[in-house]
C-alpha cells in the first residue's frame, strides 16, 4: 500500500484524484495539504507547512507552478518522494527541484501531461518516424483553447524530427493551409466546439499510410496516469524524472 | 443507348473512359478525336475536325483546356450536346461556349471534378452548415501537389460560409497552425505521399461532431460521374450545367 | 416568445433542458409538472394534473415512456402543443397519441433522438445510397450498452437499403467478423469505455469512398435539438410528427 | 552493393521489386530464376536449377507456395541466404527449411507481410495493450477478399490478448454485430469496393481512446519492407528468422 498525501484535493482534478486513490487497491490517502482550506470526513487537512505531522510515501502536488514551487521544496527536505503535475515550471525551476531531490536522497516526478495515450502516441511516433521519414501532426482541440498548436503537437512534431533518418518527400511550402512548421514537421490545429483533446500523427510513403490517434474526451482519462505515477515514484532509478514516458 | 464521340480519347483518362462506355450497358463509343492520332479496332479516329463524318449524341471532351474550347466550339456547332471535363476554363470562357450552345439549341455540361463523393461531400457540408456554423476543412493529398490548399476545398469552405445561418462560436486565430481562412472557414492541407486525393468536413457543436469525408484513391473514382454525366447531358433543363452537382 | 411546461425538469436531461431554455432567447420555462416532486425559484412545478393552472404553448415531455404516454394524454386534452422526447412508446401508443393531437387540433412531435448530427447522418445516407449502393455501418458506444447495434444504427441500414438502386458488389458472407446483417446492410457494433455514441457509415465504390460519422460526447449534444423541436412543433403541418427529420 | 537472384522476377510483385532493386543505391539485381520464361537486358533468366551459374548475396523468393519450398531447398543447399515471401508455407514447412539452413550455415527469413506499417501497428498494439485491456480490431479490405477476419487482424487479436495485464471492462457478447471473438478480443471486416487493405485497433478507457490504423492503398507499399528484408538477411543472428518484426 502506498500512502499520499495530496496537495490540491480541492481542485477539480484534485478531487478526481482523491476518488481514484480511494478506489483503488494500492493507494491510500493519509493527508491533504490545502492552503485555501477544505475538509474530508477521511483524512486530515493541514492548511500550513508548520502543521502537517503526517508521513507519506508519496507527496502528489496538483496546484499552480507557484504552489508546486513551494510545495516541491517543502516536499522533498521533509522526507516525501514527490510527483508534481504541472507543466508551468521552467526547465530551470525543474533542475533546481531535481538537485534538490538529489541532495536529499528522495525521488521527483515531474508529468507535464498525465494521459497514458499521448505518452504511448509520442513513442509510436518516433518509432515510426525512423521507417516514415513524411509526417504531419494534426491536434484537435475546443473552440476556448487559445495557443496553437498545443504543447503535445509541438512536442510530438519535435520527436519526429529528433527520429527521421531520411529526409521526407514532401517538398517545403509556404501555403497557410500547409499549417505550422516545426523542425521541419508540418503541425496543423483545428480547433472546434464538442471536441475536448486530441492528437493525431500521420505518416505516409508510397502507397501506404500509418495513423496513430489519441483522444482525451475528459479528465478521467488522467486517472490511469496519475495512479502509474504515485505507484511508480518511489522506485525510480533517478532523483529526477520527467514525464511518463520513461514508466511505460 | 447512348452514343458517344470521344475527344481525348488516348489519354489516360480517356483510356479509362472508354474502357468504362464499352463495358456499360447503354453507352456506345462510335468514334474518337484525337488530333495526336491513335488507332483502335472498335471505332474509327478522327485527327480533323473537317474529317469528322460520324454523328453522336454527345461529344465527351477529356482534353487541355485549350483543346476543350476549340473543340467545344465546333461540336456545339455541328449538332453535338458536349460534355467537358476540364476545370481550366475562365468563367468568360464557360460562358461564351454556354452562349454557343443556346444558340444551337444544345446542351453543355462543363463538369470541374467528376467525383460523386466529393460532390456528394459539398452537398452535405451546405445542409450540415445551416445547423453547424463552427466547421473545418481538412484536405489530404499526394506530396507532388503544388497548390494548397485544393479547390476542392477552398469551394468546400466557400460552401459552408454561405449557408451557415449563425456566427461560429470558434474565435478566428492568426496562428499559423490554424491554416488558411478561406470566407471565415478554416482549411488545412496535408500532403503526404502514399495519399491521392481526399477532403474532409469536421462540424462541432457543444457535444458532438458531424464528419463527412471523401477519398478518391485512383482515376477509377471519376468513372461514374463521367458515366452520369455522359447519360444525362441530353436531358438537361438549360442550355449551360456546370458541375454534377444539379444531376445528383 | 415560445412558452414551455416542462415535464420532467428535474432528472438528468430535464436539468440541462431547464438550463438550455433559461440561456435563450426564444423559448421561455413557464412550469413544471414532476410528480416526484422538486422546486425551482423561476416558475411553478405542479405534481398533479388537477392543479396545473398554466398553459404553454408547449409541453415538453422529458419522461419515462409510461409518464409520457399519460402526460401527453393530458396534455393534448388540455390544449397543449406536446414534444415526447423517448423512444419507449410502441407504434400503436403512438398512433393513439397522434390521433388524440388530431381530435384536439394540436400537433405532437415524437422525438426518438434529439441528436441533428445523427439525424443529418441518416438523411446524408439517404442520398448517398442511391449512388452507392456498397455501404456499411459501424457504431460506437460504451461498454456499458447492453444491445447491439444501436437503434440509430438499425434504422440507418434500413435507410440505406431502402435507398439502393442497384446491387451491392459485395457479395454476402456468413462470416462473424462481418457482423450482422440488417436488410442486406452489414452492421458493427463496437463497444469501448471511453466513446459514449459515435455511429459511422462507409459508402465504397472502384477508387474512392465516402463516410460520414457522427459522434455524441454527452448529453449537452441533444440541446440544439430539443431547442428545435420546441421551436417548431407549434408550427407542424401534421397533427404528428415522428423524429426531427422532417424539420431539418 | 547486396547481389540478389530474384525468383518470380516476372509476376506483378516481382516486376515491382525489379524496379525497386534496379533503383535502389545498395542493392544489385544479378540474376532471375523463372521456370515459366521471361527475358531482360540486364541480367540473365535461367529457367531450371542445374544453369545457374551466378552467385548472389540473396535469393530473394516471390513465387507460390509450392515454388517457394521447392526454390528455398535449392538456394539453401547452395550458399544463399534466401527472403521468402509468402505466408502459404506449413509451420513444419518452415522449420524444416529452417533446419536446412541451420545445417548449410546460411540464414532464412520467412516473411508473410511486408507491410512495414503492418508490423509497426502490431508491435504498438503489444504496447499499448499492456496499458489499455479494451481493445477491438478492425479492419477494411476491397470486395473481393473472401476470408475473413484478415490474417493480420487475427494475428493482431492474438498479440493484444497475449499482452494484456488487466482484464476488459466490456462485457462478452453473442450479438451478430459485435463481429468475430479471437482469443477474447472483438475483431470486425469491412467489405467495400474502394479499399485496398486497411487495419486498425481501437482502445478505450475512461475518458480516452487510443486508435492506430494503417492502410496499405497498393503493391506499392510493400518494396520498402522488400528493400529491408534483402539488406537485412545477410547479417540476421539467427538461421530461421519469421517476419519483419524483428528487424524493426
Amino acid at each position: 500500500m502506498t500512502t499520499v498525501l495530496l496537495a490540491g484535493a480541492f481542485g477539480k482534478m484534485g478531487q478526481r484524484i482523491t476518488a481514484m486513490i480511494q478506489a483503488s487497491d494500492d493507494l491510500e490517502i493519509v493527508a491533504a495539504f490545502s492552503p485555501v482550506g477544505g475538509t474530508s470526513p477521511d483524512f486530515p487537512v493541514f492548511t500550513k507547512y508548520a502543521d502537517i505531522d503526517v508521513q507519506a510515501d508519496v507527496w502528489m502536488d496538483m496546484t499552480t507552478p507557484a504552489g508546486a514551487k513551494a510545495n516541491g521544496e517543502f516536499a522533498l527536505a521533509h522526507g516525501f518522494d514527490t510527483v508534481i503535475g504541472t507543466s508551468g515550471l521552467t526547465a530551470d525551476e525543474q533542475q533546481a527541484l531535481g538537485n534538490l531531490a538529489q541532495a536529499n536522497g528522495q525521488h521527483l516526478l515531474m508529468v507535464p501531461n498525465f494521459s497514458i495515450s499521448a505518452v504511448l502516441l509520442m513513442q509510436f511516433a518516433a518509432k515510426a518516424a525512423a521507417y516514415f521519414p513524411d509526417a504531419e501532426v494534426l491536434e484537435y482541440h475546443h473552440e476556448d483553447k487559445l495557443d496553437a498548436p498545443s504543447g503535445t503537437a509541438r512536442a510530438t512534431a519535435q520527436i519526429i524530427a529528433a527520429n527521421r533518418k531520411a529526409k521526407p518527400r514532401t517538398p517545403e511550402s509556404d501555403a497557410a493551409a500547409r499549417g505550422d512548421r516545426i523542425d521541419g514537421v508540418q503541425v496543423h490545429a483545428v480547433r472546434l466546439p464538442g471536441f475536448n483533446a486530441s492528437e493525431e500523427v500521420i505518416f505516409g510513403a508510397p502507397g501506404e499510410a500509418l495513423t496513430i490517434r489519441q483522444d482525451s474526451f475528459d479528465r478521467s482519462s488522467f486517472m490511469a496516469g496519475v495512479h502509474l505515477a504515485i505507484a511508480s515514484v518511489n522506485g525510480l532509478p533517478d532523483a529526477l524524472t520527467i514525464g511518463l514516458d520513461t514508466l511505460l
